[in-house]
């Protein structure tokens, strides 16, 4: 226990990347509280004093600690005390080892960009499960619609009942963009009677798009594919399944 | 890495817990797509078949992928490449090792219970941060209003502009506590000419107490405090200050 006590404070003060596994209990007292009970996990503290603890099953974490937190390791009887604490909000965990299966401190380097990528018809699968990405109370109703000239992207309601039609690009909209848009919107008033907003969405508009959607009288929203993409990432399989097949 | 892709292998096959480090890049297929360069990181397949790569610093993992992943490993020229496939949906991540730092493989048990608390404040400070909570399109306007004959816990406005008066409880609710809500329906609304629902949060409600809210026209809106606890877990810290201070 001397040992790795002495290894894990040379890690904290070196600011590697700890690993410990072992039996552990870990309480945390901070924007809310609770009490791990005794059990073979992994500890992880990164260099920016984040913390995980993990469980041998799930892929999230039971405990963690964002970035920010001062650690120390003490020895007290018979077990090892890693103690982390955070100052704004007030945040206190301590990670108790009676056993320890491993301890390894790693100087690790990554400098490697993380690239997310999203098709159009991600940025769509991505409206529908998250429709407010469009905007609060927005309601889809279908998706690539069939209206002569075409197919409207996504096709819903927003919150006071007016129809919307929305058009997706990956990229920056240029004003192509905006004609193809407009091109539904007598279509589709000549079918219902009803106030139809037309939304252009994308990451960003090209030059003089904006004054365009002005004179039409349309709208846009400014959506990142890599949003659209870790919202599907989060989104748990089984309600994506759900959704396309209902 | 003959022999470490034997031993992870060994590991995939007894369903261990897994941890290599060392230098990788990680392509992704799936739900939307990813690519990360090259770099030092973690590791981590789970018994359950979930997956984790972690960098040196952040508390998310760069790559993760739910429990239900078949992984298998193999050398490739002078690389050692961990696959990992989902059939539901089709998902497919490769970690490729052109360096190894270290390889573990743990059997871990873990039985211990995680008990997470929220107190009757910290489900006040959940609903704040989260007003969905109570109903969507529900907006706070204050809490701990002082109406006499004492405090409503949180005051707020529907998304149809009625007034709505929330009473919280962390414990299955008794007749005390609708009474308690009643009476400051009648001091508000001889206030403000508005219309005023009443609704009572808790987890559960007691013996009767169901009918008692009807007969007296109020509303009930189940909430967990583990639900509220896991709210202001997951907000970052900042966002919260920031309402705070607000």
């Amino acid at each position: 226990m001397a040992e790795a006590a002495a290894l894990i404070d040379k890690a904290f003060a070196g600011r590697r990347t700890l690993i410990v596994a072992g039996t552990c209990h870990v309480h945390y007292v901070g924007r809310a509280s609770s009490n791990l009970e005794n059990g073979e996990r992994l500890l992880i503290v990164k260099s920016d004093g984040s913390l995980l603890v993990h469980r041998p099953v799930g892929h999230e974490p039971v405990n963690w600690q964002p970035a920010g937190c001062v650690f120390h390791v003490q020895i007290k009887g018979d077990e090892l005390e890693v103690h982390g604490i955070r100052q704004k909000p007030r945040e206190n965990v301590k990670v108790t080892f009676s056993h320890l299966l491993m301890v390894s401190a790693l100087s690790l380097e990554d400098a490697g960009e993380f690239l997310l990528h999203a098709s159009e018809d991600d940025m769509h699968r991505a409206i529908l499960l998250k429709p407010e990405l469009i905007e609060e109370g927005f309601k889809p109703i279908s998706w690539e619609k069939k209206v002569e000239p075409g197919f409207v992207d996504i096709y819903g309601e927003d919150k006071n009942g007016k129809l919307v039609i929305v058009e997706v690009k990956r990229k920056t909209a240029s004003k192509e963009a905006v004609l193809q848009l407009a091109k539904y919107i007598e279509p589709i008033k000549a079918k219902v009677n009803r106030e139809i907003r037309a939304v252009l969405v994308a990451p960003s508009l090209g030059k003089d798009v904006q004054r365009l959607l002005v004179t039409m009288g349309l709208e846009y929203k400014t959506l990142d594919p890599k949003v659209c993409a870790e919202v599907l990432k989060k989104t748990e399989s089984t309600k994506l399944e759900s959704f396309f097949t209902e």
